[in-house]
């Protein structure tokens, strides 16, 4: 087997991961062997390589925390009907994804169709549940026809939340920072969608037309953040879930004292560990039809045999807005 | 009658008032006069004459927002078993208080013991209520010994947090700006009191001894408000009804991402507005009575009669924290 393992905390992943060989794992009891399919390379992957993220792995760990492969042999005592079974890894931080051969625990897979796009399932774990999650457990989502808006709308989660806020029947509101993202934004069935800069408030007065946002998504902080939380509801939320720009997300003393508006954040991890695991699985499945029948997909850009690790670093540290980067893995 | 009206929005209130005399008035059909015994002075007040708050009277309008006096006459179809009556007069802004004699609605009035002391009455309708509904209305209340943390601790607001706190079994933890400060809260009971600073974070790691803050209540903003954030349980809530400095509070992205803090903020009158006027009566009579037996109470530093209405607002705009200003109706 092939992996690509930490060798030392670095902010450049080609200092900070090099491509070990090592012999086939045998899987412990209660653990299944996976010969993968293809991982998804996460900015979180990298942040937490750089040490900057809310989990940091030891050297010699191997990186990569979500992908999609084939159950090939299982441990002592566990289940041999797992045998054969096309899998998908979610982000535990219990095990890596960027190697040909991957150890896990079968509570951290999900099973997934044999004829489902291997690259689409590979990304199952992290951004459409992240996106499920910012909708479902936020705000009013009972109300089917709320107002979500969101920046970056036009990033993996963006891209998500708008195809699920429609398959809700929710109406988006969508922040970009250049116009060829706003046409990519608009393929993808969004109505609304606004340039960030001076005149986004006018824009996205206009936009709501008298109405108000039942909950803003942000991942970009800043004044498009504050902006949005200006549009809220009473007692509104604004959900952060990253920080792109490097400013934290704001919301003035007048929203926050009259308007009752909320500022909070939301990382999948913190669910993942505080959900009983029959209702997480349960949650990963209505995903995982929404992906097999065309509902829910992400662009990708790029993928990378894991021979070419260091590309597909360069690659991840100038993101181009043009989809997702994934190794695949097309020896196995 | 005499009263401090409106001439003019200014942000200096010795230019925005008036003292003017008037006929006694007569109160229309479902409202009643009440003849004045006591009224606070809040900032708030002086906001609103601003035009910073966020109600702005109308020239002419009476000025003050909370009192206490007794019913002296009703209108017609109203009422007449209110005569006699002893009141104290909600923050509504449908009335003004700063005057001998007032005319306002039964649904603005809570009934007030004959024997209770008229300057801790005249100042029921809004700290204490506001304290209250801080601390019911956040966080988990039916956890008995939370940790709730509080900046501005010596303002009349954090007297009455920290009463009601230890009423209902809470710990609390004080952060206060000046050592004879720290001397005020810890005569009210308070046993956890620490000075903002440099080491404020160190001093609120050693009082919460490994525990974590159900709620930090901020009335400052700035770094003071981020470091109480710090130290919110997962979930937590960081809640501001102000900000002195002028600057918003704030929460870290690793606060709001990882610890899933919130920010919020809160304003009495958008819970009045909200709350069933028989459930915010029945609060208000709890507070009474919480006031009656003296659980409750807050300083006063000065009184002034309606002549010396100039002193009172010079007063005013230099707070010294040694307590509230009312203004008071000897010859009523």
């Amino acid at each position: 087997m092939q992996r690509l393992a930490l060798t030392r905390i670095s902010a450049d992943p080609t200092h900070a991961l090099d491509l070990q060989s090592a012999a086939e794992p045998t899987p412990a009891p209660g653990q299944v062997l996976i010969q993968m399919e293809a991982a998804t390379i996460n900015q979180t992957d990298l942040l937490a390589a750089a040490g900057q993220y809310f989990v940091t792995p030891t050297p010699g760990a191997t990186i990569g925390s979500e992908g999609v492969g084939r159950v090939i042999a299982v441990g002592h005592d566990t289940d041999t009907a797992l045998v054969g079974q096309r899998v998908a890894l979610l982000a535990t931080y219990r095990h890596g994804t960027w190697a040909t051969h991957v150890v896990a625990s079968p509570d951290d897979l999900i099973a997934v169709p044999d004829d489902g796009d291997a690259l689409q399932l590979a990304m199952l774990g992290i951004n459409p549940m992240t996106a499920l999650r910012l909708l479902r457990d936020h705000g009013n989502p009972d109300d089917p026809d709320r107002w979500i808006g969101q920046t970056a709308a036009n990033s993996a989660v963006g891209e998500y939340l708008i195809k699920l806020a429609h398959h809700f029947g929710h109406r988006t509101l969508n922040v970009v920072r250049r116009e060829h993202a706003a046409d990519d934004v608009r393929g993808w069935g969004a109505e609304h969608v606004v340039l960030d800069g001076p005149d986004l408030d006018d824009a996205v007065t206009a936009a709501l037309a008298g109405d108000t946002l039942d909950i803003a998504v942000d991942s970009v902080g800043g004044p498009a953040s504050s902006t949005l939380g200006q549009h809220l509801r009473y007692g509104g939320t604004l959900v952060t879930y990253a920080a792109q720009s490097g400013q934290p997300p704001a919301l003035s003393q007048a929203d926050l004292i009259g308007n009752q508006a909320s500022l909070t954040g939301f990382w999948l991890h913190n669910w993942w560990q505080r959900t009983q695991l029959a209702t997480s699985r349960e949650e990963y499945r209505q995903l995982v039809d929404l992906i097999g029948d065309g509902t829910l997909s992400a662009r990708v850009d790029r993928t990378f045999p894991l021979a070419n690790w260091r590309d597909a670093m360069v690659a991840a540290q100038a993101p181009t807005g043009a989809g997702k980067l994934l190794f695949t893995f097309p020896d196995n």
